[in-house]
């Protein structure tokens, strides 16, 4: 009975570019939640495959001395860090565009701190606005009367599919240790600036960098979970007690380990990123064949293009895919999203029929 | 590789009786999450699956017009739902040894609320302490200078393994509306209290008694996940923005859907109680049979015990159990915790080791 | 000894024009304090005083019925009106150069609240700003991932000494309930809008067309106090607890209702109003007498204006007044602030020398 | 016009005994107000009457390099404070009938921290009870379910006018330091703790043994204001700010700092203090010659006293007292509270009184 339901039949087979997490788990990490389900473990995260799935981890690196905790989504991961790491009269830094400032209900805000918002060119921000929102600041004639950045927030890849180079994140971190403020980076999808083709930023460079960072598991194969990488002494103790105090703390922890412990074995991450983004940029190039240029030059897994009305239209009875924003003539501005479970041929059929829609 | 790691082979079998959430879920659940794995879904819980566990939920609501929503875990509930539902001035009434109390790190106190506890006998207050604690804060001179109680948090089954009856609660819930004041259930443990043998509480009942409950998953079959049942109007609107803002809304929110729609599907999820509550019977027949007087008489999953140190070492060769206190002459307060998971074989090898155990 | 202290004698008379706040209270109000100073009053602001102070206030109101409760701060004001009223996921709509938004440390976040702002022409926004948000935010199609905006907060005057001209405030009055959205007026100099030439909001319109504002005393004549007038019934239940929790209930209440009677008697308030803005006036026209157009077309007591350095560093010799911003080529912005503490002479005095200043 | 309003002119005198916050301020505050009304100050506390107040205070401090920073009111300090020192994490420990417990509307906990409370014996806890609660949460087997205490509040005196010995508070120090928790000493009644006949306790000792302190205005003397003395370096850095974003920080803060300084001038503090502790004591005197034992052994300006209800009839017709509890046979617990304000003749009529009302 249970299989009318979400085993929905359809004859027209429709195929989903709406977003990376459509789908249950990688086969991979399935297996694993298979294999131990009759297993017991202590709770709370406190147990071996934790620990295994740490260490395999610290192993992208490069030996920095860090932190792994475990977390079930982003939201969560981004209040927790922030909210745990700033004290009342200190504000978070990040894009106009970014994750905490404008999808997140206010969740940062809650906690009780500032999110201040730079202007972004497709996504990022720069050293230079960093080092001058912190400099203004520091030379405010009213430094009681305002909050004092102390975090940076940034995602990889941004929100626009676009990535920092090594060289951008390390002067970014660079006026970050200036100013003495922390730097974080969200890597919900990090599998896919991590696949790209002209990424040179790595784990063990994220490691080197930032204070603290997280490794997206939701988008990027897991069922869910999010782990975090704690670099700075300073935000390191009691973090699990944050994380309880927050919700976050799940009582059947070690299915957070044993995913990430799945996908940080044989390099399945990092397989998973290089996948997605060759689908993504070989839709990317059937957009272009027809002489359209992408809305954001995305080296990643997400890749926005501006239609006309037709042309959605024509799209959307073979696809899902996500409407951004309808302009006043119609033009529609669109997502097309890859991931780990995009189908081989899901990929072939949307760039055939990019090559036959109208003009 | 993997197996080596989580399938830890050991020659002498221990047996888990120190908590009900130390495996993977139920076989039922588990096949619905592997059978949905290649489907995709909506995201962040607007999906048929979770449609269907709602109205399979609301079946068991006796017709009252309820929102049904899926969290994650229990004290992300808590927070959610209680920080949702009070205004800053507002305080939450509790038992001394409620898990918002004394196990959550806080969490309520970090959204701005006070917690006010009343002295408990075994895990439960009764609607008198509720009635004098409210009349004294509406009688108070300084009325302005005191938080004001606006909801009443319960547990049922208890902390302790002890349940309200179908008239306590009745009278609970008559003196919440007398003082304006809402009632709220805590059923992470539900399935436990709704199969003793002598429970008259339906979840009809909770739903007719109560303005909001939330029933257990994580700890009653499921990976993961607690249904909360929003009876009062005051409390429905924006829920879903509550439980984004808490870091409470899972991007793959059907994986919660499909967990409790099998839960919710012939009883599983009654059954499941059921049994476990039949080998916690049991085992504390064992003891009884022993001589010795339960330190707690819970008619559900949890036994509390006071054993020797010589009687507590003994079974902890072959049996694993919770430590709660040692007393100063070496007696320890234990507790055996059945479940959803609970061996056969199990119980029957405790059973007969608490018959063998020195005196 | 003390005379030493706080009775620095200067050969040189410097006059203050770098706020409204540099002095103790006007003279009738201090004399209020001094003859009240041994008589008895019970505490926490349940007086007989303050029950005058709020009466008199309410001749002003135009028949509304309002409660009027004293504090003794703007930013205490703000954060306690804003949190009292806003549930966790709803947000504040301000100008950029609203003070909530840039002069109270993160304040309003501080309490959980997303303040959300709005680019504004020398300190205002429009209906249409706003009624562009709300619509924007009503048609999200996340809108479970975003703050509602539930609150607009304006000042009168702004804090660029521009005022909301009855027609204005009726247009923002009549989308902020077309989209069940609060009106808060922060009115801390309140006094000097009223005053103006071609004002035509007065109290009673405020209470129309608002559901809370205050009226400022710290920067209008009293030592120190503000007075909150609560309009919409909503905002009214337990407005003492909260007050109180916020820190902000004065032991010796009857300190703020007896300032703020003297304030009411007579016309007081207005009359202070109307000097200060006079005497602004002049300077403004002593500017424009030079040929320097002023920064900022301001009807109020605050004036800006850009001065060449050797022009700010001719007129820094005899008067205080505040720096806004140093531009590259030495031009600086400038405030001059009249308050009802101005002394003629000085008004005078710098009129003939703003006529003598290089050009 | 005023003069009806408040100075009621009784035919028939009462003496206010009800607390020590009735009247307006010792004249030699209110001199000071009144000669400075007509300077100029800079805002926001940073004036040199302000610095000239921290000296003052700073001199009976013992050379502990402190900061002072002068508030408006207790709870507002409490509420700073704590929560400044506070992560989010960490709670404070205090006495059951502690102020941050009962009587501030949970301002704490709006805060995001939670009080934890120790039973009292008369308002005081002992070290013996703080290092049992700090090391049961050290010993904790579920460390990152609980709240970390932080730090310790006391009052110096304490609600029910007891006072701690210099070696019970130097043993309180010792624990606390022991546990890494800081003590803070709320000093709203400061004066008649340092005024009290046995005291050993001087400011200098305080600033000696504890992380921070208050001093406090309202009720010895001041028309409001608090002096807190930060002596641990942990809690110096940016404090302005806290100070700023909690609505503390008053515009025209050279009115704290002058009437501190007053305060801090020829001793007038402790003189204030111990004057109102000689007529609570000949009132005490007065109870016990009438063989009424106290129901607290208080040797500063509150005395509680249990009286029968003629008895309170009888004194309430020319007395204010404070009501405390009413007992079901009549009987009534009362509090006599003397203050910098209470006028000789007042005590001298109770004293009368007390020896002819019935027995």
């Amino acid at each position: 009975m249970l299989t009318k339901i979400y085993f929905c039949v359809t004859i027209h087979r429709m195929f989903r570019f709406n977003n990376d997490y459509n789908q249950g788990a990688h086969s991979a990490v399935l297996n694993g939640l298979v294999k131990s389900n009759d297993e017991s473990f202590p709770g709370y995260g406190v147990d071996e495959v934790c620990d295994a799935a740490a260490k395999a981890i610290l192993k992208y690196t490069g030996g920095v001395n860090a932190q792994v905790h475990f977390l079930v989504g982003g939201t969560q991961t981004n209040a927790l860090v922030i909210s745990m790491a700033l004290r009342s009269i200190e504000s978070v830094l990040c894009a106009k565009t970014g994750h905490i400032a404008v999808h997140e209900t206010g969740a940062i805000e809650k906690t009780g701190h500032k999110v201040e918002t730079l202007p972004d060119v497709d996504g990022k921000i720069t050293a230079e606005q960093i080092d001058a929102a912190c400099t203004g600041c520091e030379n405010s004639c009213t430094p009681d009367h305002i909050t004092r950045p102390r975090m940076v927030y940034i995602s990889q890849p941004t929100e626009l599919g676009t990535m920092y180079s090594k060289k951008e994140l390390s002067e970014i971190s660079k006026v970050c240790k200036k100013h003495n403020v922390y730097l974080y980076v969200d890597g919900a999808r990090l599998a896919y600036s991590l696949g790209a083709v002209n990424n040179d930023v790595t784990i063990a460079d994220l490691a080197q960098l930032t204070d603290v960072f997280y490794i997206g598991g939701t988008k990027c194969g897991a069922l869910f979970g999010e782990a975090v990488v704690v670099v700075n002494d300073e935000l390191k103790p009691h973090f699990r007690s944050y994380v309880k105090q927050s919700g976050g703390l799940l009582a059947k922890g070690w299915l957070l380990g044993l995913q990430f412990l799945e996908l940080f074995t044989n390099d399945l991450y990092l397989k998973i990123g290089k996948t997605a983004v060759e689908q993504a940029i070989r839709i990317k190039n059937a957009f272009e064949s027809r002489g359209i240029k992408m809305a954001v030059d995305s080296p990643t897994n997400q890749q926005f293009v501006k239609l006309s009305k037709a042309q959605a239209e024509y799209l959307s009875k073979d696809f899902y895919f996500e409407r951004e924003e309808v302009f006043s003539n119609g033009d529609i501005m669109v997502r097309f999203c890859t991931g780990w479970s995009s189908a081989e041929e899901g990929v072939a059929a949307l760039v055939k029929k990019i090559g036959e829609m109208p003009q």
